[in-house]
């Protein structure tokens, strides 16, 4: 049992209204990798750094069974940076910095040694790109999942379609599903979209919580309501990567399970979102996502007979 | 076993990206009554109306179980008029007219025959009236609920204040516990409103569910994912009808239970977007009611091991 991730990998310099950081390290198959990697080893990376990402920092992923081969490390280019602002509601972003760097020119190879992985995230990345991936691999994987964002809808909608159509579920968010579909009604918009290929819809809304569509059934995840959002740069990462991982984990596509992971990614999220970057994602224990997970149980939790 | 409601009764104009009504039934104590009196009877009405009115509604209320002698008619005046016109989010919206007419010399009176009722809901009006009507009861009710808005607290801040310490139980929405709080996190002005007066707090946020809050503990309730929202107007008040409706018909104020009256409110308040006024809330029976629950237990029923 193993998951293939495809994605980013990067350096972030982040303002937030809590402060700023000037460079670390970020990306969304980072945090996929961190996140999925509490559940399920090995996770097999394919991403694209430079010249300057730190060794400590491939080590720290190594210690934690993340796989690097797919990795290609560009000697003379600097790696992919991001750099963004945060408004105060944290639910919006000015994106100051795009150097592409290394990702200008990335052609995503899948080892040999990936080969036969059961499980697929392809996180947000040029859709082309997500597509070379699914078509190098000799069998297909049982559970491919995709995020992307509006970015690719302007500027590669009919590559982002050609692939939605090769996947099994999609996560965009509450503002991505309405572009994609064209319909305000979230419900709406879900129907449109799994009519493109995808036979699960998840739509992140941030704060709001997450919506799982499959066919007529429809299943509403919280997010935990929190003291303080210090950098939320990662979280719909990290949600994707708790999200998969359980679900390789426990080898188990129902929708029934799919609730479940649901829940296991916003618990992830809120850790993500506590400190700068992947931060705390690296200090947590078991027993902190355990406890985490409680937490949801008691927030949902309720008894009713008919009234 | 009764029930005080307090609020306005009203004609409304409304205009919604799906249409317009230039004259319905509309007004707080109106939706608290159509909501409360599928749990519980009598519903004891204080409101007050012009001599514009129509008698069918009034039969109609009184058809419910609803007692209208705490509802002056004024027969020199006409009725509270509110217009209003939705944005295509539908979570924000323009008032266009608000002619005040009987409500501006409203003075509220408890009937005698209302004395001794165990549930009193001050719905959204002035806070002086709501604390008039607090200290015209000679025995303090078992649960008192206090429903306001963003304008009271521009206007009228000192009374709000003043009758926040005399109830249980504090309803606004999200922009207002912010506003009222000064804090951002909800969480955090969650623990600042609890400490002027209310132990439980609950904060509406629209599509997004609410949230309850008491001590230190929160439960969270989703909003029903609905294909088309065709006139929010009322939701607010009819959440609040069901809430208390549901309190008064178990006789539990625990907070498990609250936590179950917050779907059920959240429950009747997905009938009140699907028409315009309360024209769906006159419709439903017991059974839609119960099926509409069920969808919520379906819609956040998840299980999960430790991980």
């Amino acid at each position: 049992m193993s998951l293939i991730t495809l994605g980013t990998m990067a350096f972030d310099a982040i303002e937030t209204p809590f402060g700023k950081v000037d460079k670390i390290i970020g990306g969304s198959a980072t945090y996929v990798a961190y996140a999925a990697s509490n559940f399920i080893k090995p996770v097999q990376q394919i991403s694209i750094v430079g010249n300057d990402f730190p060794q400590e920092e491939m080590d720290a992923l190594t210690a934690r069974g993340i796989e690097l081969d797919g990795v290609e490390i560009v000697p003379d280019q600097k790696s992919f940076f991001w750099s963004g602002k945060y408004h105060t509601d944290m639910n919006s972003r000015d994106t100051l910095v795009t150097d592409l760097n290394v990702l200008a020119d990335f052609k995503p190879v899948v080892p040999d040694s990936y080969q036969g992985a059961e499980f697929l995230m392809l996180g947000n990345l040029m859709p082309s790109l997500q597509m070379s991936v699914i078509n190098q691999l000799k069998t297909r994987p049982k559970l491919i999942v995709l995020d992307t964002m509006n970015f690719w809808m302007d500027i590669a909608l009919d590559d982002l379609k050609a692939v939605l159509k090769k996947v099994d579920v999609l996560m965009v968010n509450d503002g991505e599903a309405r572009q994609l579909s064209g319909e305000y009604s979230l419900v709406k918009a879900a129907n449109k979209i799994l009519n493109m290929g995808p036979k699960f819809l998840i739509i992140k809304k941030g704060e709001h919580g997450a919506l799982l569509f499959n066919e007529n059934h429809v299943f509403f995840a919280p997010a935990l309501p929190l003291e303080d959002v210090f950098d939320p740069t990662g979280a719909g990462d990290t949600f994707a990567g708790g999200f998969i991982g359980y679900l390789a984990k426990t080898k188990d596509i129902s929708f029934d399970n799919m609730k479940t992971a649901i829940i296991v990614g916003s618990a992830m999220a809120s850790f993500c979102v506590e400190k700068f970057g992947p931060s705390r994602l690296k200090e947590i224990s078991k027993e902190d996502i355990d406890e985490r997970i409680q937490q949801f149980v008691q927030l949902v939790n309720f008894d009713i007979d008919l009234i």
